[in-house]
């Protein structure tokens, strides 16, 4: 191997996901891959000219850019083929990356020198709901006795902020919102002593003040981007989604939820989670997850998204929060996995198609939260607090974590890290 | 005048809106300025380098771009200059429009010749709910009996599709959904003859079927452009949002109704909405829209969103339904104003940002739509319908003409048309 694989690495060369970095002495963002604990320097590679011996023919200018946009749109034929390159560049003992030392050095960085970007340029965002538990844990309130019945049929997706999307690794503000006067005790009196008596006094009046808030929450999620975009006003069915579907990351929905609780009907959340979501940054293909394709269950679905076969993936999810402060208390923790989810990559993008939505490269859709029935598998805390009610929402400095993998550890292939720190609120 | 302005031209020399054209002579797309029945092409005259004679010095190669985003980025201070300036080009004998014969050749396009295209690069979409009317006509079921402290305490707004925000004059195909069997004249059977028997059973089964929409809608708004970006995390009060707003263009927020109903909550709107939204193409600037400032109605609002002195614009709109076929029928009209929104453009902003929502350069945000509480102003089928029950959904062939003006049409400004045509589905 040109680069050394810890055995327990999430970045086997049975992996190499795709993402975009910088270093200090190099600050302009370029693509690279994910191998062991470092990270190969694709656009070092592609300016080489070392692509012209891959076995397709494509424009390798697309792995200098500073988004992976250009590269995923030439679809899963040449981005399989790419992907399958690197890795006879990496275990050939006649590649060049064995045979030219100095080549070698120039197109390796260590990750823990890295910074690392967005992977996408990213057009749109899309949640969907895709735990039945969730579903009951947070919207049972809402008229939905039945949830498998009135949950997911229809579908349920919305469109989500673009421009909060995140980096792991950026801290986060503890967001300011439109709070009930009493259900919070830092009122608007309490925030600011220059705040005008007038505007005080308003705030009394109408029982609402902004006030920080008091129930910062992750939703433990995965996500996919979009490679080769559809026409607009084209359908696509179940059975042609993976030609548009790159790969797969972590993604956390952070969510305040007395903002939310207000503002939710009758259009869902907005300023609860319009401030911040935190994906992973390498994207791991359909082709390394290949290999852990699963049998989704059988459920009740409509004729036009019925998807048959090894239709879904075996991946595991897990979420801790790492306490920013030392005092005693009992931290969340949860595992979950891709099963929880009434839906797969696969129906939800052909469903996303369905009244001719256009879909452009890098698109993201996110799976929902994906808790399951096991009460330690509950993907946010506004769930936990139900089972576990000293579980505490996020404070100031602390840190959440989300991995995911499939396989086992030796022999798998892993997702890295999807991290976010709490900040205090501005005000 | 170097270019002649007819009289009831809604592109007045008070007017000066900016948007982004081609022509089939020059296919790519640049910035230029409607002026009566004319464009004044902006990047022949910044590749003449005519601007370096605007009093606010400006890298003028923003106006070569191929949308306004750049631009628009430069901040209020710089575009109003260089609104002023091309007043005066147009205006003054002394201009270089006017001495030079073969320069004003070249930058002057017929708009009848011309293509519009987007104005901005958009990376967020958001739409709010303003109308008090709108809310209490389709929002009554969802457990708001008291529509004015339910639906506007906190705002509400949602994150919208942007890959499907189109020009004017772009055809709209008519979406496909999941609807219900019963409900549905064009169920699974009737489209598609070599539907596998066993989805049939399954669509029967369910309930559901795959079906286009019966309930074709239109949602007359107007919806204004992010000049300045914000940071992540900053609240832009009230007093500073018109810093951050570039102007205001007409929104047609088509609306499948059968297809919103059963996927609504507790989300909101999904594929029926998703499909397309389209906008008149001429973005009328807040300096042009100043003359016309009007002090917003006195509301109950939070502290944080008061709004004092000429809050808002005193825009009217107008809507009609151009029928495709030439059967007798009732035919749709309307008109109302920005009036009927409960908040104004900077409360929309301020609020957007509140929990720390980051703006980018050509973010759109819509009033929602603007039902007034006359019969004769519903901008939505969906309640015209409640009062004049012979007015049909949308029919294949039917085409919808939004306008908007302020003042008089002699001496104010247009906004030009939003329109779109609808074709039949495809199946």
């Amino acid at each position: 191997m040109a680069i050394p694989i810890p055995a327990d690495s999430p970045f086997s060369l049975a992996n190499i996901p795709f993402g975009i970095f910088s270093t200090k002495s190099q600050a302009h963002p370029r693509p690279g891959v994910a191998i062991g604990e470092h990270i190969l320097d694709l656009k070092v590679l592609a300016l080489e000219g070392i692509f012209t011996d891959c076995e397709v023919t494509f424009p390798s200018d697309v792995l200098t850019h500073t988004t992976l946009n250009a590269f995923a749109a030439l679809g899963r034929p040449t981005t399989s083929a790419v992907r399958a390159y690197i890795q006879s560049l990496l275990s050939q003992s006649s590649s060049p990356l064995h045979l030219n030392h100095s080549l070698l050095n120039r197109c390796t960085v260590k990750q823990i020198e890295a910074t690392m970007h967005l992977p996408f340029d990213i057009g749109d965002f899309t949640d969907f709901t895709s735990s039945k538990t969730h579903a009951k844990n947070t919207h049972s309130g809402h008229g939905h006795g039945n949830v498998d019945a009135d949950m997911f049929h229809p579908p349920r997706a919305a469109s989500g902020r673009v421009s909060t999307i995140l980096p792991s690794g950026t801290p986060i503000v503890r967001p300011v919102g439109h709070l009930p006067t009493s259900a919070s005790p830092a009122s608007l009196e309490d925030l600011s002593p220059d705040t005008p008596v007038e505007s005080r006094t308003l705030a009394r009046t109408t029982g609402f003040s902004l006030a920080p808030t008091n129930e910062l929450d992750f939703e433990l999620e995965l996500a996919f981007f979009i490679s080769v975009p559809t026409e607009h006003f084209e359908r696509v069915p179940v059975e042609k989604t993976e030609d548009h579907i790159f790969g797969v990351v972590l993604l956390n929905d952070w969510s305040a939820r007395d903002i939310q609780v207000p503002e939710t009907l009758p259009f869902g959340a907005f300023n609860a989670k319009n401030f911040a979501s935190t994906i992973s940054p390498w994207v791991v293909t359909l082709d390394a997850l290949e290999p852990f394709k699963i049998a989704h269950d059988i459920r009740r679905v409509p004729s036009y998204l019925v998807d048959k076969g090894d239709a879904t993936y075996d991946i595991s999810v897990t979420m801790e929060v790492i306490p920013g402060r030392l005092v005693e208390r009992e931290v969340a923790v949860a595992r979950s996995c891709l099963r929880n989810s009434y839906w797969t990559f696969r129906q939800m993008l052909a469903f996303h198609t369905l009244a001719g939505c256009r879909m452009r490269t890098g698109d993201l859709i996110g799976t929902g939260t994906l808790s399951g029935e096991d009460t330690t598998s509950l993907c946010s805390l506004v769930e936990q607090r139900k089972h576990y009610p000293n579980r505490m929402f996020l404070q100031d400095k602390d840190e959440v974590v989300f991995t995911a993998w499939c396989g086992s550890p030796q022999g798998g292939i892993g997702f890295g890290e999807c991290r976010g720190v709490v900040l205090p609120a501005r005000l």
